[in-house]
């Protein structure tokens, strides 16, 4: 590395040390913090927020980030030199578009909001949560304006989480898909419903639940060394550097396939950020790429792996020997296809592969109804339920099972949801080259040997830490741009046996 | 408050907000963290100890000072505003001295330490500690040369934890208490054992243990909105605020006296914090004023009020009710006896009232050895083993149970220990002032009402926060200095009774 890189690279270390501490009281937050530490810890997250921002955003950033690019403007794109001034200066240009102001009310407002979420959830009540909704909703235009946008304001936010991709490129992607998935769920609609009774009306105890998916964890490649997996009310991973990636789960007794593709979801995330390398540690290449190419890996995991037949043929044996009595009587094919039941339901998380995309649609368009000031915020509740009955021919019974279920808004994104049908979309077009080039795959799949797939992934996506953005890295490694085509093949090979279309 | 002292708290909330993030990624690393996570979050650590130090140290920070020490100038010492000015300076003068380096190499320096303590205490090996220990001790004699001292370098580290005290003050405090203790364990000595085999034979089932810490932790007043319980190897308290006060314990199958005592003391810690006034928040004055006192607090709570007869009147049916089989046949005198049994131990925190500070005289001489350098850490082990058998007749088997038995060191806090002691001493000047105060204090806690005493405390020593020194508190609120006579005279009078001396 050169002299005017690493001085760039040691200014910032800061930086990320305090974007890591934010983590880890966010994590806290979530998982541990007693309900009043709110007050002291939305203080603590704005300071912390702030400070990175100004580090970041500062005059001392400028230059060094200036010097360290003319000294690499010759080394190849693909470098790590070059790649780390390039993102670096990727994300400073979108930093210091937004006023530190804006960046501790955001912070304040949405530890508020989270607290406040939950609440609202608990007792299935909006109001609760509608005015930390519309000052989030306020603060995103806000920051959208800051951002600047050509198009459409919901450009600017998304390009946030996903690079490279914008509104319209995601509608277009989303009306392919769309295209393909709706007939597939009426043809599957027509079809004798699967019977999932075995998993829905017995109980499940808790504690086994909790040590099938700590198996099934370590069994993946999760290192517990450099991790651990607790409980929270919204799964969801978070780093600290590669060497602490947490994953948390909810277990509900009559649901065992929420712990258990839950686990492996959020197993699937930490995998990617475990995979990124030690030398991108605290620089701008450090961990996952894009939010789309995260969802990639983790459906990739959950889906693709672990809703396969293959998978279970190891593990249903012992799911049986943790659950004797509720698993007597049923066999592997059985509980093959009660995991993969189709049925439009309410919850995004619980939804099956098939429906899974039609969630999105509905996040999707909300949101930027919500941003361009179509869609008041009160409203939310009746235009969530339209779309449900309009997508997924159901209308939530109330909010907690409708416009208050995701935890995303309450922490103040806005321009989240998209990506992880795009995550969906990768996984396929991903998997499907790891078929190609793993022979064996599903072979090593039916023995729990999932190091061959893992090493391939740490090599094709995850060793490249945030190199690339998504249709960067799709096309270099994928030689094709992100399309519809491979999940709905996936999709509708999958389904057709499943259901004998 | 006026409008430059304004301005000095503004500028310093971060400052606050930066410490009690720090405090949140420590309990985590205790509690939570997985092994590998110390490389990442030694870096945030010291980062964030170097950004706090940096601000609290600026020249912004000087002349905000300056200007609200100007403007508090006229005020009473007492009152809010003169007081925050004049605990900053106390602070400001020293945090000055010592350089930021020497700080983030201090933050690094522990938190690798930690991690290398635990291990080393886990498998008996102090070489796997040594080297730290190494680098803390070579730590804390630049710190004292740096901040400076008349006497004894030890002065400048004592003086961190406990203003106004020196190394001289203290010993002759101790010299006193010393003076008392070592014939009051003689003659204990020469009397019949107390049996509490009943409690060190038998199996305490984990969770009931747990289940019944936590109900007396609820009755003591502990706001579990404001505060959580834990488990974790060496018992703390820790606070983010005033409305997130965290404790933890430790559960041992056959020593549930290490839980219920070790979760009052906890508790008592954290009660003193929670009491600290909304005012004071991210000021100077929030808070526990001192080490001594903060302990005066907790061993009130564990000794005078946990290990009387009249506490145990009322829980004694309910920790039989709890353990039926294990406390069958014994009644409460008996019970009584064997919780309050003098016996000299290896483990300092499992000791009972009148051997404890035994101790703490062994830490206290081999801390100052080891600052000047008379005792080179490689012979610490030795040294360990032969103050233990000079002051309580023993010989640690190994060093898990000698010189590795405390977290301290690992956390580089040297000159801590003696406050330990100190707290004692004022614990029982503080409890006698009480006795005189509240008439019918036996009456209530023989009925668990701990709100009276609570309430007093409040009144006496919470309310004020960080506001006086400990001889400042003592000589104001009861009347004289702290001296080693009311421990003794509190020591030998239920001793008497115990053992019929």
């Amino acid at each position: 590395m050169g002299e005017k890189l690493e001085a760039l690279k040691s200014h910032l270390e800061r930086f990320y040390d305090l974007q890591q501490a934010a983590a880890v009281l966010a994590w806290d937050q979530e998982v541990n913090m007693p309900d009043k530490g709110v007050g002291p810890r939305s203080n603590q997250l704005a300071t912390l927020s702030a400070m990175a921002h100004e580090l970041f955003t500062s005059e001392e950033t400028a230059q060094a980030l200036e010097a360290a690019e003319a000294e690499v403007a010759d080394l190849d794109y693909d470098s790590d030199a070059a790649s780390q001034a390039r993102v670096t200066r990727r994300r400073f240009d979108k930093q210091t578009k937004i006023p530190t102001e804006l960046v501790m009310r955001e912070s304040k407002a949405t530890s508020a909001a989270f607290v406040a979420w939950r609440k609202a959830r608990e007792t299935d009540d909006f109001s609760l949560f509608e005015p930390h909704l519309q000052e989030i909703v306020e603060i995103q235009i806000e920051k959208a304006d800051h951002l600047g946008y050509t198009d459409h304001p919901y450009d600017a936010l998304l390009d946030q989480f996903e690079p490279d991709m914008t509104t319209a490129k995601v509608k277009a992607l989303f009306d392919d898909l769309k295209a393909g998935l709706v007939p597939l769920v009426q043809e599957i609609l027509t079809k004798p419903e699967i019977d999932d009774c075995f998993l829905t009306e017995q109980s499940y105890d808790l504690q086994r639940q909790w040590d099938f998916t700590m198996l099934l964890l370590r069994d993946l490649g999760y290192d517990f060394s450099r991790g651990r997996q607790d409980k929270a009310p919204h799964p969801f991973t978070i780093e600290f550097g590669n060497a602490d990636v947490r994953v948390t789960t909810r277990l509900h007794e009559k649901h065992p396939q929420s712990a258990i593709f839950g686990s492996v979801h959020e197993g699937g995330h930490a995998l990617y950020e475990l995979g990124s390398p030690d030398r991108y540690e605290r620089t701008s290449l450090a961990g996952g790429a894009t939010l789309g190419l995260h969802e990639s890996q983790s459906r990739l995991w959950e889906n693709q792996v672990a809703r396969s037949l293959p998978f279970w043929r190891y593990y249903y044996p012992i799911l049986r020997a943790f659950f004797p009595e509720q698993l007597d009587g049923v066999n592997l094919p059985t509980f093959y296809r009660a995991i993969n039941k189709v049925e439009p339901t309410l919850i995004r998380v619980e939804a099956d592969e098939v429906t899974y995309n039609l969630h999105i649609f509905v996040r999707f368009e909300l949101e930027q109804a919500l941003i361009t000031g179509d869609l008041k915020v009160a409203d939310t509740p009746d235009a969530w339920n339209a779309k449900y009955e309009a997508y997924l021919g159901v209308t939530p019974p109330n909010d907690a099972l409708g416009c208050l279920q995701d935890i995303h808004w309450s922490h103040g994104t806005i321009g989240y949801f998209p990506t992880y049908t795009l995550g969906n979309l990768m996984s396929a077009q991903i998997y499907y080259q790891a078929q190609q080039e793993l022979p064996d795959l599903e072979q090593q799949l039916s023995q729990a040997e999932f190091g061959p797939l893992l090493d391939w992934l740490r090599k094709r996506i995850h060793g490249y830490g945030r190199k690339f953005t998504a249709p960067e890295l799709m096309a270099r490694e994928f030689g094709e741009p992100v399309t519809a085509q491979p999940l709905l093949t996936y999709l509708r090979e999958k389904y057709t046996a499943l259901y004998e279309l």
